[in-house]
């Protein structure tokens, strides 16, 4: 896919690690490496990461599983929500749903995800094309093709 | 919202009661009184009910938690989705990211949610317009609109 590389921030590229960890420790779990956190007022409000392996739980997906751990919100208009990998569709339809404005993407060669319907629904995606991210995911989908397709249901674009 | 009504077959209608008696529990709990199963073979495979209330979990809804139970899956493509209300963009977005290839949906009249986005994605879905659940769920509106509109998240469209 081809979307524009838009510009990152500093901080960004902290929380970006910050889901980047949460990726690694899920793979050294084995795990899928897909990691997120939820930031507000400049301080991570939730991590979460992939848990199929971990849990058996299909649904706990980095973005979900950190929606989670968030808890209950009045609002999520005020976070920004950091993935390693492009949100597969269950995950998009949880951005929109939830209301979160924005989302900083890791990558999104392994996986194209919606960023474009994302855009679409008024969310504002920065897609940081990270090198680290593209390596583990790579890695992992090298190593254990069977779960990552199992993961993405056999489905390799949404 | 104006869809056509489409036929439900005399198993739709009775698997549609199962996931109304889960809305109904979950109601009886204090919670979302939305309630899915998931079917395969003329039988019941899995089911769930939404958990905001019950477990603090605002990704819990009645199709996401009802996923969670059946676990891990080779293919959806042979399971029928129950379930009492018009899925939100999140349990749409599952439904295809899984591919679940037909959904039963009892109502929309309380949440429009996303029939139309779902028959966009070739996903097969019968709306019975089922009274028992638009009763149970306008009543928990009528008494609850706190919760409901922290759940949509505010949003009544999607």
């Amino acid at each position: 896919m081809s979307y524009k590389k838009e510009s990152a921030g500093s901080a960004d590229i902290m929380f970006l690690r910050e889901a980047y960890q949460e990726a690694l420790e899920g793979y050294q779990q084995g795990g899928v490496p897909v990691g997120a956190v939820m930031v507000r007022n400049g301080k991570v409000l939730a991590r979460g990461r992939n848990k199929r392996v971990q849990e058996g739980d299909p649904v706990m997906h980095g973005e979900t599983d950190c929606l989670r751990s968030a808890g209950i919100l009045a609002s999520y208009q005020d976070i920004d929500l950091y993935t390693t990998l492009s949100p597969c569709m269950m995950c998009t339809g949880a951005i929109i749903h939830f209301g979160v404005k924005r989302v900083v993407v890791g990558e999104d060669v392994n996986f194209p995800g919606n960023i474009q319907y994302l855009r679409d629904n008024d969310v504002d995606v920065v897609l940081v094309d990270d090198e680290e991210c593209k390596k583990l995911m790579a890695q992992f989908i090298e190593e254990r093709p069977d779960i990552w397709y199992e993961d993405i249901a056999g489905n390799e674009k949404v």
